[in-house]
């Protein structure tokens, strides 16, 4: 009999992306399907199922065949119950019961976790984390996600609210408004969003976070001040997360991050400033390796450990 | 025959706690000896073994009656060799050997970990935690100390340098000067020392902390100010640990936290206003419950666990 393989779901705003793997965490085949909205997202699930079975069916396999399930989804997960918290952008309301719904439709464990800690766990195990255990991400795109993993496994707190990079304060006195509510966070300075705030507060202005990087690059004063700060903000941050939970590596990923070294050469130097000296002497800023596939790798990552 | 007992060890500055538990974490009996810091603390060992051997046999009983023993000691502990290091107060150079030679002198398995992150799983387990596996610890004496503990183990980290909540940077730009090299730490601003500090910033001087707290009292506007900023920098630091690993519980404990609410009033307002809100639900302030105790219960919480 062959070895038997993992699935993966990772649920996102607009696509479903969906993989089988090796229980090594070698993908051996992916596809997506589209986030169906409507209805409050309750199509979602049986979507899943269908294309899983009709992907599974077309190898010749049946669930016999699958070891697990992880999945993925945008929003906070209960570690408790199973549920999903916060995951208005595809129209699920709190507390969706995506486990329990998923495992009825796929007749499988199915293990459930938030899409960044997925990320995470997926550059820890076959990506630029390279397998040492003590790893957090750092994902910046439209927003800052993130996830802690210690010992191999992700924090995840008492309800599914560890690993809110995102949010920690970096600004505590005149930050800007973030949707949570809270002022000051990392979100409002070191996204994508968060370096075109910065750049209005210099007076100037600038349609995306790509710009300033290029007017930094041609020589603009104001521009390169905007770099400088999102690199001291998200070095504190970062910092800060080193200086409560000692991670081998801090991996950088998402958009913003594709600036290369003209954030990171900074982003090295603050980091050094505010991490306490031991925690430093072992850590290591990597750029972020599986790009897309980070969310499905973690999911597969999660079945297997959950499972044995 | 009757249950095996625990034994703990908590190795400070000045004296060394040591006490048989039952694994249930109550103390059948404790006793205390001195630290003998002089040839590199190179007797510290001998010393805890003999008064072991003899307050066993005082019970009637061998090492046979032991299960295990879990020590405390002032430095960050490595996880993987079991060593210590940066326990200069009592004379160890880094990387000293104290599980291998504990073993060695009381023939028993000898688990070690800092002397904070014991106090944290003390706390944790028979103290103000109540049982709750998340909970994070904050003590802040002449310095400032912690320990994380998530689902009911300590976070080490890498190389033991998890949970440095003291150099957590609170003041990012012109701080004061820490021991660790940094700058803008919270143990400069939130210990003894650094409500001193901060009130000498206000141009006025005090002997200690307590002092500031009873002039605050009294109606001094520029101590009721420098609470008021500890409280502020405390609420900072706390919330941002909240945002990263979404503990139940923050249990606040050492001397300074003994002005009661004069500074937990508004730690609590400003925790309010630095936490991610999904993560502030579940979280709640507490004050440190077994003081001095809870180190020891803390390791024999640790003999228990990596011995079962």
């Amino acid at each position: 009999m062959a070895e038997k393989r993992l699935a993966a779901f990772d649920i996102g705003g607009t696509s479903i992306k969906m993989a089988f793997l090796t229980t090594e965490g070698d993908i051996i085949r992916k596809w997506s399907i589209p986030t169906d909205r409507s209805d409050s997202g309750a199509r979602i699930v049986g979507d899943i199922a269908r294309s899983f079975y009709a992907e599974l069916a077309a190898d010749g396999l049946t669930t016999v065949d699958v070891l697990a399930a992880g999945v993925g989804a945008p929003g906070p997960a209960d570690p408790i119950d199973g549920t999903i918290s916060g995951a208005v952008n595809i129209g699920w309301q709190n507390g969706y019961p995506l486990k329990k719904l998923l495992e009825e439709a796929i007749e499988l464990p199915v293990f459930i976790e938030n899409d960044a800690n997925c990320a995470a766990l997926g550059e820890m195990w076959r990506g630029a984390g390279s397998g040492a255990g003590d790893v957090v991400c750092v994902t910046l795109g439209t927003g800052v996600g993130g996830g802690v993993v210690s010992k191999g496994m992700i924090i995840t707190g008492v309800n599914g609210a560890a690993g809110e990079i995102g949010h920690i304060t970096v600004e505590p006195e005149n930050g800007f408004l973030c949707n949570c509510g809270k002022h000051g966070c990392l979100e409002t300075v070191a996204s994508a969003t968060g370096i075109v705030n910065l750049y209005k507060q210099e007076g100037k202005e600038a349609p995306d976070a790509r710009t300033v990087f290029e007017h930094a690059a041609a020589g603009d004063e104001a521009a390169k001040r905007v770099i400088d700060r999102c690199a001291f903000y998200l070095g504190l941050a970062i910092g800060n997360i080193a200086n409560i939970v000692n991670p081998a590596k801090i991996v950088i990923g998402g958009g913003v991050s594709e600036a290369g070294e003209a954030l990171l050469l900074p982003l090295e130097a603050y980091v050094k400033q505010f991490t306490f000296p031991r925690a430093m002497d072992v850590l290591s800023l990597e750029k972020a390796q599986l790009g897309n596939d980070a969310g499905v790798i973690g999911a597969a990552y999660l079945a297997k450990v959950m499972t044995v």
